[in-house]
């Protein structure tokens, strides 16, 4: 089975039927084709999932994937654990709570300590800007981002992409508003770069303490009036407010914040009528985001992103993991 | 092969060969024949567990088993764990200390994101009592009660019902003695409903201050005398007491409660001779109960309940998976 | 297969051709053929993880391995869990975190739990000596030392003795010097007892109050000069300075301890030119070791160790279980 058979030829440079990185460090990296080379291949691990129970596919039987997560995650740990095993992987966990880290071990010790191990793809969260890719030159086996500091998350951008694709039917062209901490967001980071390639049009609403200088250049648009932003709006895109900010310099209180920048059904109505609901989670409700509008039966997307998630984390792992298994689609 | 078989036809409802609930959130919602249903299944699950060390059924595989423990729990979790292994399913573990639910995510966002990663099982230990049946309202899929505040634990009263069974024969006509905090203990409320559902006459034993106000319509007969409660007694079923509880109101001391609610030989003896001891386990020894007793060869069963903690969480996977698998066994 | 095929038949006594013990607790109880077996074992688990991505063997499917670790740890966790998992095992890991031992349970009542769960193997790390030993005569399996107190890990010494042996040959005849905390090192112990039994000349090196009294007993030379002890050693073996000995009594500080016992590039020229330099991590990189000295291409073996790790385990689950699947290689 080769992507290029489904997909329209023209969007595809001649010859490249693979995907040519040995890493997925970011979006940044990426070219258009080869962030539609990943989604197509999803699509293929969304069908397996919702094809009944028993939603196993062997084709990493035999090889072993070490999440290594040096900051706490539910969902994307998670995601990923299931990720493997639906694959057949063996999946070890290295949780940072348990880990050497806090014996004094460097960072690199560590990734040469997982390499030994004969890992045959690592997956890394760190709190740290740059961790992943510092780990990435060092190891033999291909190296996933998790989330790295206030850097990238790419298989969130790449999770919401694959969702905007199927309700909406493409990125392209899309108006997507992405509001709240863009300041640390990594989220926001790999979200502007994918939709940017893939031809959205982003719009960005924050506070201006949380508005990075110079986002203009990304090629997003930047707002502080959130209802101004929301005119003609495809899809908004919420993000979580970490609430280790939610007092002090950045925010006033969360009851002010929800005010100025708050997704509820009035704003909601400023969007286009079918406009699409987004949260990375986990929410605050009644902070970021209205409860009704988190559990609008059509306008939201957020059980679906998560279910996207699984299938992007599969179609990742499969496809940086072919050049070792020595099978097709990899350059 | 279909449990009739080789079960008293008599003792289940006509055309009732298949367990009717998707759930397993308690016992008080179970009929008595459908709780012998499960501990006829788990006798299976007992002698693979027994057959040697190849211990593997795989009509689990491919399925995505997760265990999410709000509580922290050490043989629980592990009996789930090893139970959903050994009949071939993939399990994963989403640990409280780690979980979204610290970053202020609600229950039933959590809920609702296990559902959305296509868990064909749920397994869930919440300190409040309800919250397993509130998560089960919001998925897909079956939901199985670890342990839900003080109010059920129904997997604990099933491999108790298995081990008397199988120590005495039948659950029928058993007098059956449970001392200790039965104020706060899930264990107790399960064990209650399972016991007198199965025709046990049963007696349970507090101090004033831990015992339930109106527990006899339950059919419980309540006593505060230990020693009155013990005589004649087939089974002795010492509860665990909670170090959190030990000073102050409830308890006196440790060492007083032992004195008044502590099995010892003395005690023991004042049921009848061929008695049965029993503790969920983790035990205080010199607190509940003395250790050569705990550790009586002939008379405790408690390392026998452990054995049948994993045979009776296989069957209640096994059998509630049967539906989405499309096997028979369900209604 | 059997090992006698390859390995010099005069090195093994007549008819020992399989392991006779039913548990790992430490070097000190295996003679000289014992550990020779384990080691040639591991290098038939070696050259399967270095064959390819898909490095599995499923000769334990179906066992249920539980690691429980008392005492936290990540490589070795790790390497185990790696370990079983690659030869097709069920791993459930029990971390401490989360264990009963927080509500009482004594450590006995903890290893029959794992006992009545039906484990074929418990790998246990525990900060008490002789912990290990003691639950290993209350189970019904074979029990693997993960490191216990300041006792042993045997493990650590036979990844050690592969390493030296596909580096320099073999073990017999070589000078290995050990330097660092030599009183509180279980590594260090398990060390010598293996080094001395394969025939090598072990020297050992501390300040005065991290030497143990006695060890000369041993068979070790002790050294208070790092100097004079490196003076023609084939091997110069490191040990791991725990942070909570920094300061106070034992160390007066880690720049002067770096002074007097740090592996430089200095100090490792007085030691043979070829010397090959081995850490068990996690390294403290400017205390006990120079980073160039850690890092050196041709000279350092400390991520060979870890890989060395993971092979060693797999032979000693594979043989430790023989008995209990029925295949030859057990007495």
């Amino acid at each position: 089975m080769t992507w290029t058979q489904n997909i329209a030829a023209d969007r595809f440079p001649a010859g490249s039927d693979a995907f040519p990185h040995r890493h997925l460090l970011g979006i940044a990296g990426l070219q258009k084709w080869e962030i539609l080379y990943i989604l197509k291949e999803a699509e293929h691990w969304v069908a397996l999932n919702r094809s009944g129970p028993a939603k196993h596919d062997d084709r990493l039987s035999g090889l072993t994937i070490i999440n290594a997560f040096f900051e706490n995650s539910t969902r994307t740990l998670l995601s990923f654990e299931i990720a493997g095993k639906r694959l057949g992987a063996d999946v070890v966990n290295m949780h940072a709570a348990q880990s050497s880290v806090k014996k004094g071990e460097t960072l690199i010790d560590t990734a040469m300590t997982l390499n030994a191990m004969r890992a045959d793809a690592i997956v890394i969260r760190h709190a740290s800007s740059g961790a992943v890719q510092l780990i990435s030159s060092k190891v033999d086996c291909p190296v996933l981002n998790a989330g790295d500091g206030s850097h990238e998350h790419p298989t969130q951008a790449l999770l919401d992409a694959l969702t905007i694709t199927r309700r909406r039917g493409s990125v392209e062209g899309q108006t997507v508003v992405i509001c709240g901490d863009l300041l640390h967001s990594r989220v926001a980071r790999s979200n502007i770069f994918c939709l940017k390639s893939l031809g959205a049009d982003v719009r960005v609403v924050a506070p201006p303490a949380l508005m990075p200088h110079g986002i203009e250049a990304f090629g997003a648009e930047s707002y502080t009036d959130f209802d101004s932003a929301l005119n003609g709006a495809d899809v908004v895109m919420m993000l979580r407010l970490q609430n280790e900010r939610m007092q002090g310099d950045f925010i006033p209180s969360p009851r002010e914040f929800y005010h100025l920048y708050g997704l509820d059904e009035r704003r909601l109505a400023i969007a286009k009528p079918d406009a699409l609901v987004m949260h990375p989670g986990p929410m605050n409700r009644g902070v970021e985001i209205a409860s009704n509008i988190a559990d609008h039966v059509e306008r939201s997307a957020i059980t679906e992103q998560v279910e996207m998630g699984v299938a992007v984390r599969m179609a990742c792992l499969d496809i940086l993991t072919r050049k070792a298994r020595c099978v097709e689609g990899w350059a």
